[in-house]
């Protein structure tokens, strides 16, 4: 189930903002207020807008009567709040349009309204990876690898991802028709499903034996708004089962709301530090406090990497600054806090309000939090596709050969050279692996082989075998 | 002096477009009216703006409240403005503050104020590459390879080159003293100069003897306010002086102001044909047509390349369509004509108002103008600057290896490979470079051997003597 997040990465940029105070949409008071405050001073600037506001309606009409093409209101009305926005040069503040919103709101309700599968493109097909547990995909039956030829009986063929993805996605209640081949049966299959609401879960928990302690390990994908409960449920049955030292992963967490963050750092934080300092734009700094009066007993590890931003870093820079170690790489670096302020329309500001510092009074903005124990993951972590043109093949030098070589390395083939020439020893590597995955031994990467390459090494990183990051901080817990 | 214009290549992008009509700045009374006439709108409708630009005004009031900065009312506008234009997807509407519009000016008038000097960076000093004829620079005595140490007794230690010629340059009338090492002398001189108003030619002629025919050549770098005027000098010259043959070279030429080629193409196309049409917003189209009796008598060639845009797809399309050779490569492909709207205080909208059609109706927006004779430069030509980290030595590979092969082919050290893999004959041509430029003869490309390779191809490049399209041009021009 873990592997849902996958599919949420392209919209993963949205959430590196999360909201200022507790309140970011739907049915709390205050965001009416937020609204309506706002909504009033627009009301008066209206009749009688700023001077200066005249040269951007000079533009509008010089645009709208003399462009080359006939220009829709909405879109110079779109562009002239996010050109004002752009100009800040604050990566974190956007103007979100009635679409950007709905998908934004799905990340921070933390679920979606669909069949409940993960899907992924696999040879050109729209191929099931998992279905969601309880999920209207598993009450079905789909199964991974299903492939999905149509819905509603248009064909899939040709879309990507997110193309597939909107169009098996829909309405709760509503019925949708998959058209699926199963790679173990030799008939098209018809399944018909209604659609639900699907949870996204953002925290996981296990407990592992190390040096034959009980070691819980949760990871958290993403602060929304179910997150801080989930987290409290999981750690208080970790503890319940005799816990005696917890690691807990945000790497690749993006961040999301502020509340989510702040009751989670609440078990943690002793009463007598601020658990985080919000400064507004004058410089005042409020300090927060939580109510906890002493720390856990048990020791406490933060792992965290270049992904994690945000609210993860208002958790890991918070732990550390009271004495625990955070292992791995050196954070994202945002410090700023966003209110999204819808503008009564559907569409929604999301602006920047305010700076976070830590306990100390620390500002980690294009910094982020160093880690007390530094560990890099392999390198083969960070290759990229491959991209093949032309086979790949001896005595060829180039970037794509040094990729591969990497990947090579990474699956356990090693190479004598990385360094992108395609030596005897890289064409053995080459013949070895195709050997081991019924390939023709050419000795050469083309296209297929490159595939297989590529999938046998992201299988070895999602079996986490090889994790160098949180075998360390393991290692380092207890001592 | 032809030179000059390297100086500019910053700025090309700004050329691409060009003014609709025959007006664009200045003193022509139809600016006034076009100005006065927007102008007017806005009072209109500054009073009671359209119902949804309030959504404009709330957001510009949020973000004047709350970001986590203060923000100055004039960065918003500009932003609001350049975001409206910005969502045009169009890169040649944009905005223009009144910095810009200064620089933008210079190149449409064709001249800057200053001292009249090409400028360069050679080894790190900021360096006189050549004094403008007649200019103050000629007259107070500067030569080639000057080297300036500071200008007003202001260093220009570590300044790029936008930074030294900024503080070399200003208002006419103006004195400045600038210290200079002359590598002759042995002496730090002090120069005093008064800024001028330098032109800059963008017209460049020759007669060149080819099978014994007396063949012009015309160099058209941009199209700016005096340009069809120097054409028509020097192309008069050129006929008096018993011209048998004209090559017209616009390559690398960004375009510039629509009157300017007109009156150029007004020479060759003949009046029974239009030698453009202007399509408006609504599909309506006008054909432009000259008072030209009848084609010259003499064969007459284009030379184009991708550099070539705008005003110069103009040029070659219309006579590419009356029957002329056009050589070269793909043009730019840029089919649209801009006017540059003031806003009365000083800065402007340029925006796209018509597209421009060939002589035939053909529109080559994205398409470029497709040349009758093919010709590539040699591959050398598109080589890139070196960025040596560490040297680059035999054995190893990559990306800067197989640039530093194609520069040393392209200056006659032949090697074997040109893929990047440095094999024994790489490091043979990279010691035969070494010892014919006095270097030591380590085989290996450090900094100081890709520099000297580096400047040796840029020096091959502007001697012309391997210009292939113009070689082609003039084999074809007779047949």
């Amino acid at each position: 189930m873990k592997k849902v997040r996958i599919t949420f990465w392209t919209l993963a940029i949205l959430l590196i903002g999360f909201a200022g105070g507790i309140y970011l949409f739907g049915s709390n008071s205050n965001v009416q207020q937020q609204s309506n405050s706002s909504g009033s001073i627009m009301m008066e600037q209206a009749v009688e807008p700023p001077e200066k506001i005249k040269k951007v309606i000079q533009t509008y009409n010089l645009i709208k009567e003399n462009y080359v093409e006939t220009v829709e209101d909405q879109q110079l009305i779109e562009g002239a709040i996010q050109g004002m926005l752009t100009s800040l040069e604050d990566p974190y503040s956007s103007y979100m349009d009635i679409e950007t919103m709905e998908q934004f709101s799905e990340q921070i309700e933390s679920s979606f309204e669909g069949i409940g599968a993960e899907v992924s493109i696999v040879n050109g097909n729209v191929t099931i990876v998992a279905p969601i547990k309880n999920s209207p995909a598993e009450k079905a039956g789909l199964r991974p690898n299903d492939q999905v030829l149509s819905v509603d009986g248009e064909s899939l063929e040709g879309l990507d991802l997110t193309e597939a993805v909107s169009k098996i996605r829909g309405e709760k209640g509503s019925e949708v028709v998959l058209e699926i081949i199963r790679p173990s049966a030799s008939d098209v299959m018809e399944i018909k499903l209604k659609r639900d609401t699907i949870p996204i879960e953002t925290v996981y928990s296990k407990m592992k034996k190390v040096n034959n302690k009980k070691t819980g390990i949760i990871e958290i994908t993403n602060f929304s708004e179910r997150t801080a409960e989930e987290f409290a449920e999981q750690l208080m049955n970790l503890e319940n089962d005799g816990m005696e030292g917890l690691i807990i992963d945000v790497r690749g967490n993006p961040g999301g709301l502020l509340d989510s963050v702040e009751e989670i750092v609440g078990h943690f934080v002793p009463e007598d530090i601020p658990y985080i300092q919000i400064e507004n734009r004058e410089g005042q700094k409020e300090e927060r406090y939580t109510d906890l009066k002493e720390k856990k007993k048990y020791p406490i590890e933060v792992i965290i990497d270049e992904g994690s931003a945000s609210a993860s870093e208002i958790l890991a820079v918070a732990l550390k600054e009271i004495g625990y170690d955070i292992v791995g790489t050196n954070s994202f670096g945002k410090g700023t806090v966003q209110n999204a302020v819808p503008l009564g329309d559907g569409s929604t500001v999301k602006l920047t309000f305010f700076k976070w510092l830590s306990p100390k009074g620390n500002w980690i903005h294009e910094e982020g939090v160093e880690p007390t124990v530094k560990v890099e993951q392999p390198d083969y972590y960070f290759s990229n596709p491959v991209q093949i043109k032309k086979p790949l093949s001896y005595d060829r030098a180039g970037a794509e050969i040094k990729n591969v070589q990497q990947m090579l390395i990474g699956i356990g083939y090693n190479t004598e050279r990385d360094d992108g020439y395609f030596d005897k020893s890289t064409q053995k590597a080459v013949k070895k692996f195709q050997k081991d995955h019924d390939l023709k031994e050419t000795g050469k990467v083309d296209k297929q082989t490159a595939g297989v390459i590529e999938a046998a090494l992201i299988k070895k990183i999602r079996s986490g075998e090889d994790d160098q990051q949180l075998e360390e901080a393991l290692e380092n817990l207890y001592k």
